[in-house]
């Protein structure tokens, strides 16, 4: 048994594929559509990453489409970058303004930001 | 920028853990307390797999310890099995009885069962 991927449900496919690709750099690797439960997804990864993030969309006639609350079962999704302060300066020119966390004691520096549905998204660097 | 794991929120972490490695066959990489944030983490993977699951767990006095709705953000995690019947014979003995979906197309046999918080997982076989 092996954990393959995490799937968030997201509102608007088009424009969560726009912002993960556009904004969190990651590849559209598959998309399609999966009438036996109303629904769409798409399938992203990073380069030189294996996690899988799949974009889940139900139509409005699905019976999976229950009104939307983020919730906290999900926590956040975890993105690592070489360079926090190229990154963040790239969201400044893009109008997205990240909350700053504390320091986490010394494993690294992180910030949130939130996706389209209001998902958090965790951005850090690790320490050399 | 790349898509590293993903956090789950947990209410309780050593429950969890048991669930995630004794029933999902993960294994436990790291575990530790975040003081700054009133909480304690835990990082597993599955063997042969760099998909990373943090679990995340917030005390009673943490700020971030928020009335708890599992909610639709992750609409699910995804498990994959060489052998489904195995799965669910094993998951059977254990008292776990998945909810059975409907085929998904052609794309493979796949189940859903609850972690302990309420968090859904897809445990599914490719075809061959």
């Amino acid at each position: 048994m092996r954990f393959h991927y995490t799937g968030i449900r997201i509102r608007d496919l088009d424009r969560s594929i726009e912002f993960y690709t556009q904004v969190m750099g990651m590849k559209l690797i598959h998309r399609s559509k999966i009438p036996s439960v109303g629904g769409e997804i798409a399938v992203l990864n990073s380069p030189g990453s294996e996690q899988v993030l799949e974009l889940n969309f139900y139509e409005d006639s699905s019976k999976y489409n229950t009104p939307y609350v983020v919730g906290e079962g999900l926590d956040h999704l975890g993105f690592q970058v070489e360079d926090l302060e190229k990154t963040l300066s790239k969201f400044s020119k893009i109008g997205i303004e990240p909350f700053v966390e504390v320091d986490s004691g010394g494993l690294g520096k992180y910030v949130y930001v939130k996706d389209p549905d209001g998902i958090w998204l965790e951005i850090y660097q690790m320490d050399e």
